[in-house]
């Protein structure tokens, strides 16, 4: 890996990630969920707070806090990434936040469907996309902006889709979106707009700089690529043993070791993990759990012989698609979706 | 500064800082005041954990948290901060955690005093230190350890020294220590001992890794050097305006804006914060409040009226003892207590 630059650092000592050893909790404790902001964290006074829905619909609505809370309210364990995760492994790399592997958390959102708001709106003929707009407001490429991404109609209208007030059973938390943030299970986090304080139905495809320059599969400036949109799956491991301070790797002792981790995907259910001792040679089935919900990541645990010597684990996810992790990674210009494998160096002692 | 190595990143996007945003909140939020940890986060079982107090003492106890819960309690207001925060202001710089400036927040931090646990163990005739030894455990400049640091028995005294159960109303984070954790006001970080599993009562100076290699202000490795002690001064302000994303660079509105930030010391009360909009080459007094306690931060504010080009914003505290934050780091070997003033540049348009 090449030098972090300035810039970058100023990005990874804001945005921090979800420690590995935290994959040992079903639901990410507060403070441990990964953060990707990219502007600043808005401090919101809830009192006054509106909820603005607007845009091709019947009637334009204006909803406090206490009205949103007043709706129906479903609460879903969601497994939710950065699709940056894995951004310094490509090389050359693209200059943003620069995520090893640890950008990553589950929680349990709690929240109205966004279906009912829409339909109590009236969804108007034509409508083809929903825009969904923060508080948080920046320049990024030049480009001054609120933080905005949309979202097509028909998976706006998932009902798993949700305006979530409370995470983890608490009021969300101000680097979590305060008062009100969206919740689209399955998809990368950039979907998922913070500190919303506008809907707006359009009857146009949206092309908002999150989606026309940032956001994109593509090898080269002058290509549209393709959108991000639904999380690849991936598999992580608890690193095992002791850490060196600096190096962060590993020191375990001898004898049977029970690895454990946690596997998902947005595509659809993991249905195999895989872990190897031999730095990806050979691979062996390790024991699938369940999940809290068919969005939340999937326990899985390795019963590991570990002899005397240098190792490097790995594991790998496959999911319902057939799609498996690669062991290595493939290339993009802006960093996202590398989900080549976990590597991690151990000295068995 | 030159490029932040793999090793750093490593613990940049592990430990992470508070965004200076937070500065807006007197009491920092779950999951936004900083973390340097050294090892991995213990999963502790709180059944099954049990507090030791021996050493030189009368007897020895075995303390459960109902125990500790159960005991006399103290809320209490304070700012930590990270002994190696401002560390990449340093050149050459020390490979370690590599803050910027964000290593701070306050809290508040519900517990027992220390002294009263320590009486009732009967400290013995010939006590001049008492050991904190941590649940946690790793590798650091090839010592295996549990992360232990000593206080001198008359600082261990003092009785705004507590055992530290909770933090902002609720339970500790696992992430923060839990169950229990050492609070030493007025004390860099790495005094603050997490996961606590013993107190020992020593009656000779402990020379742990912690005291003789690492948390020492020198020149060289083989001088003995001075250790970190209590926090210096230091006054930050909340990044003013709207930030660019990769650069985090500043864009305000002409006209009247009013900067806000905090500053603290552990050596004494906050006594005069000076803003400069011009790099540091003039000052005037900001506005100063007063603290939540007297190991709080203090909140400052200044009305800027901003003029059209491009600034830079510092802030600079002065604390009873008359040691002012200056415009330049000081070296040291390890990168600790750089506290030179911070620079934000800012385009007003």
């Amino acid at each position: 890996m090449d030098g972090i630059s300035l810039e970058e650092l100023q990005l990874a000592t804001r945005n921090h990630g979800m420690p590995l050893e935290a994959l040992a909790y079903d639901v990410t404790p507060a403070g441990l969920h990964y953060l990707l902001i990219h502007y600043d964290i808005p401090a919101v006074d809830a009192a006054s707070w509106r909820l603005s829905v607007g845009g091709a619909v019947g009637r334009q609505l204006s909803l406090s806090l206490p009205d949103v809370r007043a709706r129906p309210e479903v609460t879903l364990p969601v497994t939710l990434e950065c699709a940056g995760n894995g951004r310094t492994g490509l090389e050359p790399r693209a200059v943003s936040q620069p995520w090893i592997l640890e950008a990553v958390g589950t929680a349990e959102w709690t929240g109205t469907p966004l279906r009912g708001v829409l339909e109590e709106a009236g969804i108007a003929d034509g409508a083809v996309e929903v825009l969904f707009t923060g508080l948080d407001r920046g320049v990024e490429g030049e480009v001054e902006q609120p933080y905005e991404r949309s979202l097509p109609l028909e998976e706006a209208l998932r009902e798993e889709v949700l305006l979530a007030h409370s995470m983890n059973g608490r009021p969300l938390l101000p680097q979590h979106g305060f008062p009100l943030r969206l919740v689209v299970p399955g998809w990368y986090g950039m979907t998922h707009v913070k500190w919303l304080r506008a809907i707006a139905v359009l009857t146009e495809h949206f092309e908002g700089y999150q989606h026309s320059r940032s956001y994109r599969i593509r090898q080269t400036e002058d290509e549209p690529g393709e959108p991000v949109t639904l999380i690849r799956p991936r598999s992580l491991m608890m690193p095992p043993g002791i850490p060196d301070f600096l190096t962060r790797k590993r020191f375990v002792d001898a004898g049977e070791v029970v690895l454990r981790g946690r596997a998902w995907s947005g595509l659809g259910a993991v249905v195999r993990v895989e872990v190897s001792a031999d730095g990806g040679r050979s691979w062996t089935d390790a024991e699938l759990g369940s999940a809290a919900s068919r969005f939340a990541w999937y326990p899985w645990r390795f019963l590991w012989n570990a002899t005397p010597g240098e190792h490097e684990l790995c594991c790998r996810a496959t999911d319902s698609t057939g799609e498996t992790q690669a062991l290595g990674p493939s290339w993009n210009l802006g960093g996202y979706t590398n989900t080549a494998v976990q590597r991690i160096a151990v000295t068995v002692r």
